[in-house]
């Protein structure tokens, strides 16, 4: 190679040139891109980011429905720098600030002073920033957020790191002399490693930390709207289930009068899984379309694990080979889902296999990881995307990919993924995994709320029947109820014991669509998450404690202290503060915020500000309820109102001060809404002179769906 | 700025030509730049390395003396890319070959199937590449090693990705009926990410596993040869003790008869620690001077604790300030050590203050990590030089700069370290950390022996007199005999139940001393790790099992198996077999290498090649001596002879096969042994006709330091 040498020598020229410390450290100019939030360019952002692979456009009208507020940071503190192909951020923090998000953590609810390398991963034990959706935005108790709109593996140290010009910088101690000497001294930035030499960075206005989280959902359109099915009942039957054992199975909960709204085929509908083909299996489903038919027609609708990696028996394989990457996962073609030919030759499948046979969604299985079997980073993808990006992208990708499908068929779907990340918010899925932690369970559902994601904490199995019975009470309280019976084939009433408090909370859930489902349209028409920490509730205030729990210097040589914190309460829409009892609880401690806070089950008075202690037994999970409250509920049906089936309302009221609340109304099954085929129908309290208390509803707008039948009211807190 | 669209255009060109794909995937050329080690330049290699950092040059004499051997792997199937601004490594693996290394791993030894990303930090809990010394070289069963010489954060497959390419790609199986799907198929590479555009990279020759490891140690220069004091007993005092405490304890072990030749001094030597002044507390040590003069007529010396982080009270601040980072470490600047600045103003003070006083080692703390508390990933050095590779290096350069004062003193060391890296085995440094499982304790010390460092399963504190002892029993089998009781202030005699045995045992490691000696020098000449697991013994074969140890699919959804491994026994220089027993064992399985072993203590015959069951008692570790096997040993001395001092050998022999060994002489104390100043003498075993045995050593060279009093024999096997 006689040229080598010189190629060399001009590619060291040029690499020098282009790795130099070009920008140096500047504040980044910012251009406001849709109200209340703010956009700058450092360097030379990557083509394929979060947002592009999202294919997000911003709701508009949503962000102009939020309080107009200014730049919410001081600019000169914001500082960005392109050093040897990265780029480094910093953004200012102030004393006592706290901030949230990074993501689905599932041990920790306030992220100042953690460390994180946002990687998607299955969680594996710790909130280290590889999780199913390490989405990198935070938002401050100081009301603003901030996006960084990157798919790298972004390190964030989230208030750790102390400069030598830091204008707050701590005093140096004596750790010999000095007790007070910590070993994590203040630290007054945020700082974030991106591994590329350019980014989009997003700043979101409040006032409020809840409007910064309500601007970022909306950025990305909003959050999603489920069919009001997708709010109903799931069980994920047994992976080798047949079609006609799958008859049988919802049989049986007709019979037993349990709710049940749709069914989860594990990977044996496939005729080989693991890697997929992506096509039914005629042995144990013969015949696919009359089965889908059957049961549409007893209500229930289906739903369909896949993995993305193609099986070489799979009709697609030759023609999808071109576009996949160099390393296969269990022996499949990796599809490289950044190109168009790969996305519709696999969009072209669902369809015609499944989704045109009345198939109603997928459950996406492995697109998170984990390393051991997932694509290694040495990979290479046809489009020239690194591995890397696509890792951090392809949740995004294949929710994008089949909800474009169920759009071109102008119906709704409601679906489980593994994987998420920034973005994403506007697509009707919800994670999951195969941890099992019932507490970390609700500390992740906590957490999805501040990064406009969704999670369950589903119910697969249960050493007791208290266990099954807790944690029953808490997925029916999430946004999806789901029972994942595939290794299991567990049944909702399989502890014989609890079987009617099971099947009490089951239809509890559906007495509780009409709000939840306004709940979910609220995420979609204004970004509120419909499940959040307490952290984003008006009144609610707690400063955070850290504590040395372990004063031996032998075990915790660096005299560590930690973080005590509320993780296992959370607001389930506007009105209703969950707090779940985990197995081997007989009581707990709940934290109301400032304001009158009222029982749920009987309405009697709870308390105002203050931590009160329960003991409800075994049947009930404390639920309390906003003075003013008010709850639409429906009867206990065990399938959601199919679209123009009329419903009653049963509207329960709580306390003393006057309520409204905005009650959603459309078809409930199809994108028809997005052509303004909707209803907000106002729901009303006021008192008369002499105190009495009268409730009324608004009709819908005329022409609009109008799904309510009779009214009932129910004031539930005696005077 | 109206230049600046231009000045954007020109740099995206140039980006766009320097991260091109310019290479493309391609075998790497091979130069032989030593006997059996080939090296090969990929892209453009970065100035900061493994070995720059350690400026370490090869033994090219010790090179020579092992077996000649090809170049040890096919180059076709070695591939190497920069794609992006990354370096993309490949080499081969075949069916059932174990490979071992990749650092300092605490819970495993086999690493085929795991997944590391190098980073240097504190051991977290779990192999995953974050560790004191996470060095980027492996030595497979197969005779081979392979070093990647960079200073970043390697991501290392190390045997998990398939590619579509693979000529041994596994069979796709389908997981819904073939019972053998796996969730981890074959693979059949290494598979390496650089973050960087070039690296060099080594490949050593066997023929055996051994063999690559002793070129590896041998690229470095050879492992460190400690002075004789170091291989004796040593104390860290507790933090706060002053000058006058440190001798009231030094008194103690003399007036019992507990041996000790050095005694650690921990932060409150200095008058500002965490961060440090450099400089000598004169209220705690009010005559350092005379102080360390003393200790040592008492023939101890002293170390003295240090982390590298300059307190603005310490007399060099102003000095060292323009060679910093700029970020802070507990408030203490971060000196740049990659620039001869920073070096020389450390150097000169720990010169000046400590060392021309005659301090005789240093404790190196807090170089590895944590995140929490090191600079982060954004900083920024005055010499360009990223702060990762900064992390990656920093215990490597600590080690270089003090090992460095010493030779300029021409007065051997012997301290501690909490980090280092490939190209750090001739530093006279054992690593230490604060984790403190004993069993783990083990596996990294198997681990150090993989990967040229050297560890010490320290003993601190214990819960009960067994677990003293047990600690006790395998830290003497270890580089460092120490107790820290920094913190716990313990002393050797804590546990009154077992001071006649912790007494014994520290003995032992007294009377071991000429042994361990030599075998130090072995690992200097040679390059033959002093401890070093069984995989690394002739004889010893074990196929590695797999074990489903939890088939409950919700608990354990992918069905993954756990390795079976030996990680619990290992060799202590040539001869003998260590087998530690823990806390609540009575007895313990030990795996014998082909070949008959005997009793350490009885000389009885223990087996061959097989399994044996052990329950030794409480007062003994199992060890067990190879065939043949020769002991120097000396009397129970409470110091190491000083240099020129002799002492008597009293050699052990087992077995019934003619023995031989080379035992090592010099002064004990200097760095004259690099000029020659040194013999090899050899010890041998004979039979005569009659089948008796006789031994002999063999004279120092003439004009060498002799050190061998009178030499008696113990014959320890019967026949």
């Amino acid at each position: 190679m006689p040229g080598s040498k010189i190629n060399k020598l001009i590619f060291t020229v040029l690499l020098s040139l282009a790795f130099s410390d070009y920008s140096g450290a500047q504040n980044p100019e910012w251009q406001e891109v849709a109200p209340g939030i703010w956009k700058s360019k450092i360097g030379i952002p990557e083509k394929l980011d979060l947002l592009s692979a999202s294919k997000a456009s911003p709701s508009i009208d949503g962000l102009l429905r939020i309080e107009d507020s200014g730049f919410p940071l001081p600019e000169n503190k914001i500082i960005a720098e392109v050093v040897n192909g990265e780029t480094m951020l910093r953004f200012p923090l102030v004393k006592d600030e706290q901030i949230f998000g990074f993501g689905l953590n599932f041990k920790t609810v306030h992220q100042r002073g953690r460390i994180l390398n946002l990687h998607v991963d299955h969680y594996g034990g710790s909130d280290n920033g590889r999780t199913h959706a390490p989405v990198p935005f935070y938002v401050s108790d100081r009301g603003y957020g901030v996006f960084i709109n990157s798919a790298r593996y972004l390190t964030v140290y989230a208030g750790t790191g102390v400069r030598t010009d830091s204008p707050d910088a701590p005093a140096e101690r004596d750790r010999n002399t000095d007790k007070k000497w910590t070993s994590r001294p203040y630290s007054d930035a945020v700082e974030i490693v991106v591994p590329a030499a350019g980014v989009e960075i997003y700043i979101f206005a409040g006032p409020t930390a809840m409007d910064a989280v309500r601007r970022f959902n909306l950025l990305a359109g909003g959050g999603c709207l489920p069919p009001r099915w997708g709010l109903g009942f799931t069980l994920r039957v047994p992976t080798l289930y047949t079609s006609k054992q799958v008859e049988q199975e919802t049989l049986l909960f007709e019979e037993k009068g349990f709710p049940l709204d749709f069914v989860g085929l594990e990977p044996g509908w496939q005729s080989k899984a693991y890697p997929c083909t992506l096509e039914w299996d005629t042995s144990r489903f013969p015949q696919p379309e009359s089965f889908v038919r059957t049961m549409k027609e007893k209500g229930i609708h289906l739903n369909l694990w896949t993995n993305p990696y193609i099986s070489s028996h799979s009709p697609i394989y030759n023609e999808i080979l071109p576009y996949t990457g160099t390393h296969t996962v269990w022996g499949g073609v990796v599809p490289d889902l950044t190109m168009k030919e790969a996305e519709s030759i696999i969009s072209n499948q669902m369809k015609k296999s499944q989704v045109n046979r009345g198939i109603s969604g997928y459950k996406i299985d492995e697109c998170d990881g984990y390393d051991q079997w997932l694509w290694p980073d040495v990979a290479k993808f046809p489009s020239g995307n690194s591995s890397e990006q696509l890792r951090q992208t392809y949740g995004l990708l294949l929710q994008r990919i089949t909800t474009q499908i169920f759009r071109e068929n102008n119906s709704r779907t409601y679906g489980l993924v593994r994987a998420s990340n920034g973005g994403g918010s506007s697509f009707p899925y919800v994670i999951y995994n195969d941890y099992y932690s019932h507490e970390d369970f609700i500390t992740a559902l906590i957490n999805s709320g501040f990064s406009g994601v969704l999670w369950t904490p589903e119910v697969r199995s249960s050493k007791t029947s208290e266990e099954w019975l807790r944690r029953m009470q808490t997925v029916v309280f999430s946004p999806m109820a789901m029972i994942n019976a595939w290794s299991s084939g567990t049944k909702p009433w399989s502890f014989p014991e609890v079987e009617k408090e099971v099947k009490e909370i089951a239809l509890l859930r559906m007495r509780l669509m009409p709000y939840f489902y306004s709940e979910f349209a609220k995420y979609h028409f204004d970004g509120i998450p419909p499940f959040r920490g307490m952290n984003l509730e008006p009144g609610f205030s707690m400063k955070t404690k850290s504590e040395l729990k372990n004063a031996n210097l032998d075990e915790n040589p660096y005299a560590e202290a930690v973080l005590k914190e509320i993780k296992d309460q959370y607001m389930a829409g506007e009105y209703l503060l969950v707090a779940p009892i985990f197995t081997g609880q007989t009581q707990r401690e709940v934290v109301l915020p400032k304001g009158r806070w009222y029982d749920f089950y009987t309405g009697a008075y709870a308390g105002d500000g203050e931590i009160i202690n329960v003991s409800p037994g075994i049947e009930k999970i404390p639920v309390f309820v906003k003075d003013g409250g008010i709850i639409p509920m429906m009867g206990p049906l065990l399938h959601a109102p199919a679209s123009g089936q009329k419903f009653d309302l049963e509207i329960r009221y709580y306390g003393t001060a006057p309520g409204s609340y905005r009650l959603y109304d459309d078809d409930g099954e199809t994108f028809d809404y997005e052509k303004g085929e909707y209803s907000w129908r106002e729901i009303k309290v006021t008192y008369d002179k002499k105190g009495k208390p009268a409730g009324s509803v608004s009709k819908a707008v005329k022409g609009k769906p109008d799904n309510i039948g009779k009214v009932s009211w129910h004031f539930m807190t005696e005077k």
